[in-house]
């Protein structure tokens, strides 16, 4: 399927799942503890991400799938196009604030060809694209971001960290204008994209910032595994979406 | 002049001075720092307040005034009535990120008719009313406030007080589901009147929290300054904004 076509089927499933989540916020959610009072999971994130399953083995039964809430596809088969799902990205504000939170899907693939979405549901804001048809918000292209060092910018850091000073956070901080804090790694990774903020850091699994990473790429942010040599989409790991600059400044006060 | 009919008046004013904002963003705005580099004003704070002022003059001669940009005036009458503007509370999102401000005044008046008003322009929403008329969002009633205890809450809580444990905040941030951080005192009162966090808790300037007083202590919310017997609306103090039950439990682990 050519791109443009793709990724207009793609904003499609993500709209209906939206109507979907919207009708579910009429009735009480259903919450469940993961691995603590703190990581939960609620009917809806389960129903949206089998309604994205669904829709993927219909039109693509060959294409390898991974999604937050368990969903597991074709990891032996040798093809060329791997799926990552957020259904409910900020499950804890969806369930908390019935704000706050988005619905994320990534589409990895070769030679450019990978698309990012992160859809903002309250704010009706579709982020959307990849390296080979540029970025948008809803239809608005968004520019390539502009270099601004860690003084200039407003970040945001996962609050373990910041109260634990991991890699030197409050320091971070403090050379940065502040520091804010959403609890939604896809709309923090947004405000990234568009410029509002210059970092994110944050620990993520590859669902959490898979989408993200094909579209902070494509406006020229660096996005790389603080600890590790590189990002392996496979398992948790402490992640940076930052401009250039700011980026570099990390790296050095991470060390201090 | 009645006081549903003085809300009416507050928020075509607010409308009005919304769309002066928009039209501000579209050109390059212009910064000065105030206390630190940190610590802003643009020409579109001192222009919105400004025309709130003349608005204010133009109809209640007779009125107090206190401004966030040093609107003052009549503070030797004996006047019946005070009003507290934030022109942009949230300057620096306002700056950085075109996102996260809100526009604020408080009427403060005896016997009920003090009214509350906090508009979050980019999201269209405005928040206001008071003891005697109730708390709207946009048209929509808000309802009184569910009594939720810390550990079932969101919370937001200012940056310095979290990095240097005043209060023993990073012990209050751990007994609840978690950490928020806007950067706005507007919106983060708004987000507690709402029902969607349980608390929020920094140091604030009277024109910071006066609308939000107003509106909070309509639904319910317990509004009080930490270290002192009482607000006093005339200096800079450590406002809490919370929930009766999670009031007790912040005023309990601050002693620990």
């Amino acid at each position: 399927m050519e791109i443009n076509r793709l990724s207009d089927v793609v904003k499609s499933w993500l709209y209906e799942a939206g109507e979907m989540v919207l009708e579910a916020l009429n009735a009480p959610l259903k919450a469940d503890e993961k691995s603590s009072r703190k990581d939960i999971v609620t009917n809806v994130d389960k129903e949206i991400e089998q309604f994205f399953v669904s829709k993927i083995i219909e039109q693509f039964p060959e294409d390898r799938i991974i999604g937050e809430e368990g969903a597991s596809r074709n990891h032996d088969n040798d093809t060329q196009r791997t799926w990552l799902i957020d259904p409910i990205d900020g499950t804890l504000n969806f369930y908390k604030q019935k704000d706050y939170f988005c619905l994320m899907i990534a589409i990895e693939q070769e030679q450019g060809d990978s698309l990012g979405f992160i859809y903002e549901l309250m704010r009706d804001e579709m982020l959307w694209g990849g390296p080979k048809v540029g970025v948008y918000l809803n239809d608005k292209r968004v520019s390539m971001v502009v270099d601004q060092p860690l003084r200039d910018g407003l970040i945001n850091i996962n609050s373990g960290m910041v109260i634990n000073n991991r890699y030197n956070a409050q320091q971070i901080i403090k050379q940065s204008l502040g520091i804010r804090m959403v609890g939604c790694a896809g709309i923090a990774i947004k405000e990234v994209v568009l410029g509002k903020q210059v970092a994110y850091m944050s620990y993520l699994q590859p669902w959490d910032y898979a989408a993200g990473r094909i579209l902070a790429e494509s406006v020229g942010i660096v996005v790389a595994a603080i600890d590790e040599e590189q990002l392996t989409l496979t398992k948790r790991q402490v992640v940076v979406f930052a401009t250039p600059a700011t980026y570099q400044e990390i790296r050095k006060i991470k060390e201090l």
